[in-house]
């Protein structure tokens, strides 16, 4: 069969540590044809570190030039919207990073296209292929927490704000630790509780030690351009009674370094994601079970692999669009919310 | 001076192990002139215990015969407002149990009659006496916490369904976890957050392993009479941005047997209650502060002076009835939240 | 009903710590009418302790008197069988302590006469009891342990000699560690591994540290009169491919001060008794499995229980002469193989 | 002095990874001059990468065109017997991979044959090189452990069947968890109970893991072709009432993931090999004593050198194959005992 | 053999809670015939309490009616002198607390006396006989340390100064954590180093947390009334190039709550009282050894009894009048090294 | 700006793995332009490796040709006077390494030389530039610690003399422990407790171990060839009552491999350096500060850089020459006390 032919859009950190190499690996099956960047300098650098032939630096001469079977969304998350939707009006597949957009609505036109077009259109929600949380979804959907009726999402840092890219940029990003951060973890709650609107949103952002600064654990950041929230609380009701609450911070006066967590709470056990466990009931006695051997997985080629088994039709898609816009209009009335 | 003549309503547990022996520490300024139960030979013995004059089987002969300066209010929680009202129409300063009422209505005229009859009428927060909680209000009255704009408020048990008394009973109780675990530590995160009525209110209540059953860690309970919530979450927003998300227990399928901790967040430090625990930055780096010598504090007997000092006149009354009102309101509106 | 009548033959230790008031709790269905032991003063002053009517040096006085339903056999070892044979011949069930007998022949006999007189010949191997052992059993037969095939049995002591009684005496014991404390272990192994004969036993039994003395954590031993085994290793083959490691030590150059332990191997999953724990595979991952929360029972009132419930013919004798007879062959087989 | 001239045969892992290595550090006293490999390639590849002159893929022409010294057996367990054979009649001195051979008989022929060709054969038990047994040989030695008496004898793990390799495959290895690792635990045992032909043996061994397959912790085995022991259990008794209880399996249903350990029990104190710990008593109490600074050990290259000294008459062969024919004696009289 | 008649002078804590009890275990010897005390009430009821036949509030009338062979000096510091010199002089053995005196010159004349009037006098100094010292001395004295050539003195609390009784008190006491906890930890670090006088002292004392205040861990001390050094801290040269550096405190800004501690550095191997461990080299390795099983012993019967077979003659005198002004001695030129 | 032009005098393994490193990294600010070692290959090896113009064997010709800013003195101990004397006639800024000479007079003649030609002359004392001795000292600083009155300054090592180099030879060392080790420790105590002469000195060095021989950490040392102290304790008394207790050690029978610290003990708060800690009083409560995110510093840069920005007037010495000349003459009182 012939190799599926790709391009790469946006020559960042993104492409070049993950969507790059992971494809590399699945060189059965795909092959990078071109790579696409603003800058087109860096972009024929990538092209030559990785031996790409062609790099562009604008879309409509990669379209012009390039016969695509798919493409590889890297740009900005201000820019997601854009390129999604011209590459699959000029017929091509779709992986993009998340969140899918900066609105609803985007997000919503950028689904509707696909199956217009019938093209794959997929998010790279690669934390959902670490060993804890396929664990977790296979017990789940083994019957063995019950009815799952409330989660705690947390992914929480002390002093984490990024002290380098565009994550404190509000205009580039559309916003801060809930956008970079908590995006990832209620993906993960949603797999569990479901992926459907939820009936009721509250939540509550801050930036307090964003726009006062202080020590800084991942690079120091500016106060001064600061303008994104450091810290998001959350309750998100479900049809059938069923409850999220998440919590996501850049920065928070907390003892833990960084959280990332779920704990699950079924009508038969409970779970904690990291370090992964297991609290049940088992032969009348009240059981918690450890799994000491979980590997470390390869996330991001999982989820690109499934990405080109998508497109060869060979599985379904499991990080859809639907699914996305689901999320952003999530992300959108958390917001609002907040904003009340 | 001469001695305040209290009366005892209620013959049950709390009278006996909490409420008549720290009145008794406190002979200086309060003697106990006579208990009242409906179960009279159970009164009588608690009277003979305790050295008591008199006891009564209801609360008309009572007040009749004993001219009484204050009552504490030991009774169910169905009967809170009935004693409570009787008692303040008689003249007397009122020490109630909580929950302040079934009802934020009761409650609000409980406040007002008090206010009224310019009496005293106060709730027994005994947990507000730990050392720990004493040494959190200080520190966060210093100012060292700075804003404080968010708190987890956690009240959480495995399998903690009390295998006596009327714990599982609605109509008596009022409600399940929330009334008698959540009820305490919404309390204490109100002292810190201020107490006021909150803007939103959303919240979620489940019964599934109550009404399921199962291994017992405080006595085996009846799934058959189990008619309340075994566990309650729920995010309350308030003026100026702030918010708390509670979660309460009887029953959750969770590793710790019981969790009982305020996480509390400020822009200048964190603090969690139990252990306590302090989470700042001290001279530019990130410092994590504990209290290895806090000590075990007769929390009843200090609250039990607390509502004594405040009828003598010697300090103000640090349990109010108005808190009593604003905390009942929320109760009520937690409730009706997780109904619709 | 009318209540059984019991007396207590032998007035050591055992039966003012266990048995009788074991008894007395079961006061619902069994009363104490006697009690007899050679030394009458000591008998006497148990009588009085436990409010027992009469008190005897002798048991033929004992049984032309009292019309007895059963008998409580507190005797040393060497004397479990005269007494038992003497209470079956007289028409009373019999609960015997442990070792059963001095040889199998005894042991076989004691069966045959029970069987032979209908009545119910129980020991009271009473570490069947602990929650630990009471969950291994239920998950094993469950199923969930798959073919056990090998069992650690290990009952080891660093410097245990009992520094009092007649634990180092062998003709009034008939052994040492694997008499006072192999057998409970290896009768627990036994219960999972199937109660017969094995196929092959070898040993080793050693007295090195006993007879050289030392420091004494359970009292100071006498070297001198040390004439038993400090220590017992041995394996035993059962039918199908089974096998049980034993090792039973009073002391030993170990580190620990004592372990007490089943190490389980099935071949679906495996055990440890204490800890208890299990080691399986769950979706497809090695798994660990803990119980935070076993109870401790009173595994004496529990065997106690069932003796008598047997007795009353409300359930089936859970320690069987039959057993008995078989763990007393396997000892004199072991004792047998280390002198070769 | 000239020097010695060195042949490696078998081209395999441990040729590459251990043998080569060790004699290229002791380049002082011997050149290995050729390597023979039935896949000439792979020796060829060796050959260069080590700077070996030549390479062979069959022993009849290295003999007739090399003049060696001495050779290094690393050819698969089946064929030790032949290729040791032929290099003793090739005059030459021989370092083998253990296990000696595939049955007692041979191993006996190859150490006949050794003494009436007075050239030395060793075996590579290169485990007995590490600081922690050297450590236990010399306390041992000095008379500090008083008279050994029993070893439990480790070497067990969770889920380590070997992925690659000839592990799983009883013609060519000759047995699986006893030859691959119980080899290693019982010769280290053996040097401090003494080198000596067991009285009683008494064995079982399993296979139901190993066949039916499951998580994999070193590779992923194939249970279609598994045809070896996963586990065994022995206890040997030795003259003069000593005894080791060895156990060693690929796959347990254990909790840690892999024990090798000696327990070495004598009269005046205890110890264990990994950690390495004593117990015993020091002026009238009992105290354990641990050594925190053992250092690594290139234990290959010790046992390499070993040799090479025994070969230039510097010191005696410290790994006899008088000892590797006790050893596979026993082996063989385990397998014998664990069929009956 | 007649009983030894003895006299308690000071009815105080010590009287009632160490000595007297000692004592009366030890009825086999002695009898206590008298109690003498300034509190007159005070020291019937310890008379009462301990069926002891008199009672004295002086001396003069203890001595003119009783006919005594021993005394305990039970009295406060600054009256020990006066009370052992009287009761040397009616011909009376003397066990007296620690410190031996006010000053130097008082302790010599004590020592003095005693051996004109060969009399026992011995000191109080229980601590010499917990299990920890007692085998650290054994060590020590089989030679396994070695030379021993420095010691760290350590008694040092964080904030321990007693709210009660005279320790803050200089007239009474003679000084604070140097006399009330310094004496102890430097008297078993003399019985290492060789109790002789030193030829260098350095130190320094302080008081400021003792006259400022705050928290207390033993009572609240009164700032106002504290005239003693709250810490000590001493360097003391002894004749062959030994030294010992001292430390005590009723306060110190340090972690640990109290550390009683000798660190003991000798040329083969070094010693740490509390937790007792020992750091040496076995077989040329280094080696810690640890000592798990140390019994809690009862000091003070156990120094009551070595005075009480002093005056026997059983034995020689534990605590000799010499070491005690040895002691003093040291004292009183440490107080003026911290004062120059 | 021009560069500033530096040269490296001595050319071993502080200047290869220290100054050279640090040097470059402040390219924009100082150009090494000649290296000068006795052995002139190892110096022009050097020169080669960093790309150093010139390499010279002599400094007479140094000075000659080259026109130097600054120099670094990196010679061995005996040789730090000559040549920093020489540097600072020929007009040079002085970068030396400690300790800063041989004698105490000739320090002071250093210094006032320095002085004379208003040239920098500093030691490098690189561990005041770890990111806990800044915190200590930012913490002091800020009045945290109260009036800090005593400090034990510890750095002792079990076996850890050097098996390498010069540290065991008093003639090119001046000492041993004490100047390899002690010296960095008592500098950091020195400045907290302030640079300035102490009143008393009293202390006592060892041997024992280090002419004895035994188990190396740090290489195997020569017995035969050790003429240094292994161990040094001294008691330093300063104006107003400060004192400061030394500890340092290459051998010493301890647990600890090594031990570096500070335990500050001050009027308000007490520290400990390593791991760092803060003992106070916060809110009328006991304390404990920890600092979970110190970073490791390069201190190397941090210390050459405050050398560099000295010698160009932007900040002023921290190290400076009349530091070292304090530090000096107390480590010659020292030795000077425990000879006599």
């Amino acid at each position: 069969m012939a190799l599926l032919k790709a391009a790469i859009i946006g020559g960042g950190h993104i492409a070049d540590q993950n969507h790059i190499p992971a494809l590399k690996k699945l060189a059965d099956h795909v092959q990078i044809i071109a790579i696409c960047g603003r800058d087109i300098i860096k972009a024929k650098a990538l092209a030559e570190k990785y031996d790409i032939p062609q790099a562009f630096d604008n879309t409509e001469d990669l379209y012009k030039i390039c016969d695509l079977d798919l493409v590889i969304n890297c740009t900005p998350n201000n820019l997601h919207y854009e390129y999604t939707m011209q590459a699959l009006k000029n017929g091509c597949h779709v992986f993009c990073e998340k969140p899918p957009a900066m609105t609803a609505a985007e997000a919503h036109e950028m689904d509707a296209l696909a199956k217009e077009k019938s093209k794959v259109l997929a998010y790279n929600f690669q934390r959902r292929q670490t060993s804890e949380y396929l664990l977790l979804k296979k017990y789940f959907q083994q019957g063995n927490l019950g009815e799952v009726y409330h989660i705690k999402a947390n992914y929480l840092r002390r002093r984490g704000i990024p002290g380098w890219g565009n994550f404190t940029n509000k205009t580039i990003q559309g916003g801060g630790a809930l956008i970079d951060l908590g995006v990832h973890i209620l993906d993960l709650a949603m797999g569990i509780i479901g992926y459907q609107a939820p009936e009721k949103i509250v939540a509550n952002i801050h930036d307090f030690i964003g726009r006062t600064g202080g020590k800084g654990l991942k690079g120091q950041w500016d106060p001064e351009k600061f303008d994104v929230e450091d810290a998001c609380f959350a309750h998100l009701t479900f049809p059938g009674n069923k409850s999220i609450a998440l919590s996501c911070s850049f920065a928070l006066n907390q003892k833990e370094e960084e959280i990332i967590n779920l704990e699950v709470f079924g009508s038969k056990a409970g779970a904690n994601l990291k370090p992964f466990s297991i609290q049940t009931e088992i032969a009348g006695e009240l059981a918690d079970i450890t799994f000491p051997h979980l590997a470390d997985l390869d996330t991001q080629l999982k989820n690109t692999e499934a990405f080109i088994h998508a497109v060869l039709g060979k599985e379904s898609n499991i990080a859809t669009a639907e699914e996305g816009a689901i999320l952003q209009e999530i992300i959108e009335k958390i917001y609002l919310s907040a904003q009340q």
